[in-house]
Order: C-alpha cells, then structure tokens, then sequence
C-alpha cells in the first residue's frame, strides 16, 4: 500500500535532524513557520507536481504555470500567510520555448496578481515536473493551524466543493453534460488560492487546511491534529450549480465529499464568534460556508437533513487506511 | 540547442514578476539574499537531481541522499552563509521502504552535521527525481556575490579538481586504473560541501562560486557577472594524485579544467591581502590552491608553464556557446 506523503516525511525524517529553536512549527502543517528575527515568522511551503499524476500530458503550459504557483499560494493562504517570495525547479523534457514561454505567462500573471518575486530556481532535463517553493509572512500567534480547532467550533469552507472532481469526470468520459463545461474547466485549471480569506481568519479561525485532497481527507487532517472529530450537514455543503445537478441525478455525495483539488479552505472558528466569522465571510467574493461542528468524539459523521447517516466518509477512511 | 539554466530562468521570468524591496539579490547568483530585518540576510537555493541524468539508475540511495543534500549547501558555501533550513520534495517510482531509509540515512547524517533542519517537504510518486532547497544566513554586506571580481585579484580553488569527472570515466568503462577507485567514487558519490572555507571567507574573498559544471564554466560565470576575464596556470590545479596520473597519461587537461559535479569553491581575493588568505587556506583541512589571476580582457585563457597556450578551455566555450 503506497504511503501518504505525511508518514513518508515523518516516519523517515523526523527525527533525523537537529531541532532548532529557530523552527517553530516544522513537518506536519501547511507551512513551516521559521523565526526571521522580526515581528512576524517566515512561512515556507514546497510542492510538486508531476505529469500523468497531477496532470494529463499535453495540459495547457499557461494552465500548468498558475496551478504549480496556486497551490503553493494555497497552502500560504491556509497558514493566514502573505506571500511574499517563490522558488521553482522545473523538469522538462526539453527546453520547448513555446511551451516555456507559455508557462512563465501563466506563473507570472498570477505571481503578479499576488506581489510575489520569483527569487531562485533550477531547470533540469528529465521526465516533466514542476516544484514551487513559496515563502511568506505572518505574525506568528495568528497563523492558522491544522491543531487548534476545539469541541463546539464551528466548520466552514470557502468557495464550493467538487467541481475539480467533477472535471475530471467529464475529462474521462465518465460523466457527460454539455452545460458548465467552461466553468468547470477553469475550476480544475486555474484554481483561485484564497489568500484575501486567509489572511481575513488571522485571529478569527482556530484551525485552517486548504482542500487539496478533499474535504473528508483534509478536514481529517485537522481533527487528527486537534484530537476530536466532527459532524458534516451534507445539504449544507456548497455546490455549483454543475455539481448540484451532479449531485441531484447521481446521489453521489463523495464527490464533493471526497474529491480533490478545489483548493478551498476548510476552516474551524469558536461557536461565540460565529456573528463575526460570517459577517466576515459574506465580505469574501468565494464566500464561507457553515457545514457542521466540532465533537470530542473522534471521527467524522455525515449526515443528510432526513437524519441519516452518509455510509462512509471514503476520503477520510481511505486516508485514515493509509495512515 | 538546449537553452542553460541561466538563459531559460532569465529568458521568461525576469521581469514577469514583481520588484520587492526586501530582495537584496534575486535569480543569478549562487543564492538569492532575501531580508527578514534582522542583522542578518535569508539565503536560499534550490537544486533538483533526476535520474539517468544527475545520477545513474540504481545509485546507492544513501550515498543519493547526501548528494541532494550536499549539492545545495555547497551553493550556501559558495555565498558565505550559515545553513539553517532544508525542505526536500521528492517524487519515486514507488514507496519503496528500504530505499527511503537509506536515502533519509544519507540526507539526515549530513544534515546532522551541518546543523540543518528538514522543515517542509513533499513526496509524490512519478519518475525518480530529487529537489531540495536550503536556506542560510549571512551579512548581507559580507555575503560572497559572482559580481565582486576585480582586475589584479588572485583566483583560488578549494580541493582538487576533476575528481568526480574522472570517476564517471571509470564508471564509463573509458578510462581502466585499479588505483584509487575507492576515492573516485567517493569524491562522485559523496562531495563535501565547502562550508567551513565559505564563511571562513566572509569579508576576505571580492566574488566565490562553487564548482558544479566544472571550473572553467563556472570561474566564467564569476568572469561575466564582473565583467572581466582570468588567466589560469595550468600546473598550478590542485589534483589528486588520481587525476595527476590521468593528466600525464593522456595530456588531457579539460578533464580538471572542465569536468564537473567537484562541488569545489572557486574564489578571487584582492592581491594586497594574499598572506591572510594563504594563512587562512593552511587551517582548512581541504586545502585552498592559487591557481592564477583576474585580468581586465575579458575571456579565459590557460597557461601551461612552458608558456604555451592550452587551445580551449571546452567547458566555459561550450558554455559561453549555449548562451
């Protein structure tokens, strides 16, 4: 069984380096939060994507550009960070300039768009993949992580879930509809890193994840981190129009239970300040969503407005397997 | 032609992205120097290792481990700077346990003895390839830049040069001696990272960079980056008794000249302050070798001591070729 990319960093490297007090959150969070000495901790995540796994060959090089940098945006944004600083090692198979110029535009607008300076990199030959690296800042007792969510918190998610699950459906053949084609394209393509609503939850949000693996999986990651569990509304969670119908016709609610790469926040917030989180929220073009709460019993339930309970959470079961 | 990774990084993302203020020196150098205002600069770099093409398929997953590691901090080496950091993504065929135990024993041993913690890391499954950033400190004002060489500086290398290069020859089947071949392998397997002489140079060496692509190529990226041109003394390159046998077997001096995967620091001091960097080269255990001077016509040339010209120094015309 292949192991999740967390036991593989922790059961091999743990503890195989020093600790520093210089590092104060290091392997296990969406960043690390390294102390620079100033008012606010540096924040560092590093991601890679490779070809035929996290994208189909021939994919759109402007495409490829936005989402190697957006994912790594994401997780900055899950941390409450502001980006301030990229790295990236390209692989290539060969140096297509076409391609690269193409790629680099697709980097760039969305670099810009955030004021982030690409500051370093490497470009190698080999079979095609891209890591970013992407640094960031925040002050380092409002960073939002994966430990601090608590019994009676709320649960609430930006954006809407599925639709890059979705895509991949309609990508390989296995669902068929002409209407939200576009929509759900760009929704796989070009995910938006929610970095306005990141840094929005500083001080507000008691523990935070980006769905990259889905909602059930990563959510799963917070309550493994915090030590409680959770109840989802299933009706609650936030559906496009293409996933509603989706929903509506197929009574499949893994899809957006389980699905990845929406690159949402997930995120937990104290029951007494539910006013301000959602006053917040509706401030946010993506929106926020309540979806259910935190419990001291571990394990996440799902249930629909009928009273029943979804079989299983597959994502979450599946991770935990895996664990 | 395929494009070096100085053009391709250049090429498509200098200006795409954004000016920042806390940017001291971004893509181009040895490391990028990023202030997070203290007394003291973040140096970071990024290197990836594919194989078949850093490595051979099959290398010893340990001896792998020490070389991603190893090869980023010679680039700290070559700035000047402390090693603080690390974060590692790596991408494999497959969760094979033994082998990512023994790379983890190879990475952590070396970043044990450097004082480096792994602070962030990814692992996804694809052909295998290695990338691994780290990040140090230096004084911004004593950090040891390309662009710093002056006409009348003396050009000095750590080590011995070709080592490696003559390694890949045996390893070939090119080149058959019995002795020695212990020593080869290690000078290829497991180069030594050149940090004690890097910070040992702070305030003393005007440009340094670490010797990657073989010394010609890399002294020419000192040469363009300070607009000025050297003179090598042929008989002066510190050998190993290994590559002093090839050399006067074959006559083929491109093998230091040009050989690369050294990870030997090349550096250029002023004239006035050569008895303090020859005292200070007789503490490092490596050694510290004068191996000719800084001119103000530009481009390379190499003497032998009879006082004829070597035709080509290969490595940096090629180099100078592909850009």
């Amino acid at each position: 069984m292949p192991l999740s990319e967390f036991d593989l960093i922790h059961r091999y490297f743990r503890d195989l380096t020093p600790a520093r007090d210089d590092v104060l959150l290091g392997v296990g969070d969406d960043c690390a939060l390294l102390d620079t000495a100033k008012d606010k901790a540096l924040a560092i995540t590093i991601d890679t994507l490779v070809e035929g796994r996290h994208f189909a060959p021939g994919v759109d090089a402007a495409d490829l550009g936005h989402k190697a940098l957006a994912v790594n945006l994401s997780d900055l944004a899950a941390m409450g960070a502001d980006p301030a600083w990229v790295t990236l090692a390209l692989t290539l198979p060969r140096a297509d300039e076409p391609w690269l110029e193409s790629f680099a535009r697709g980097f760039g607008a969305l670099a810009r768009e955030h004021g982030v300076a690409l500051v370093g990199g490497d470009t190698t030959r080999g079979p095609l993949s891209v890591t970013v690296q992407a640094h960031g800042f925040v002050v380092p007792g409002q960073a939002l992580r994966r430990d601090g969510a608590r019994p009676g918190d709320l649960v609430y998610v930006t954006g809407t879930l599925g639709d890059a699950g979705l895509a991949l459906l309609v990508e390989q053949g296995l669902y068929t509809r002409p209407q939200h084609l576009g929509f759900l394209r760009r929704r796989l393509a070009r995910p938006v890193p929610r970095i306005g609503a990141g840094k929005a939850l500083r001080g507000l949000a008691t523990a935070a994840i980006d769905i990259s693996d889905g909602l059930a999986s990563d959510l799963g990651h917070i309550l493994d981190a915090s030590g409680c569990g959770a109840t989802l509304q299933l009706e609650q969670l936030p559906l496009s129009a293409a996933v509603r119908e989706y929903v509506e016709e197929t009574g499949d609610w893994n899809l957006p239970l389980s699905a990845g790469d929406d690159y949402e926040l997930c995120i937990t917030v104290p029951e007494a300040r539910q006013g301000e989180v959602e006053a917040m929220g509706e401030t946010l073009d993506c929106g926020l969503a309540w979806i259910g709460s935190i419990d001291r019993a571990p394990g996440l339930r799902c249930l629909r407005e009928d009273g029943t309970t979804l079989d299983a959470a597959a994502g979450y079961d599946h991770f935990r397997g895996a664990g």
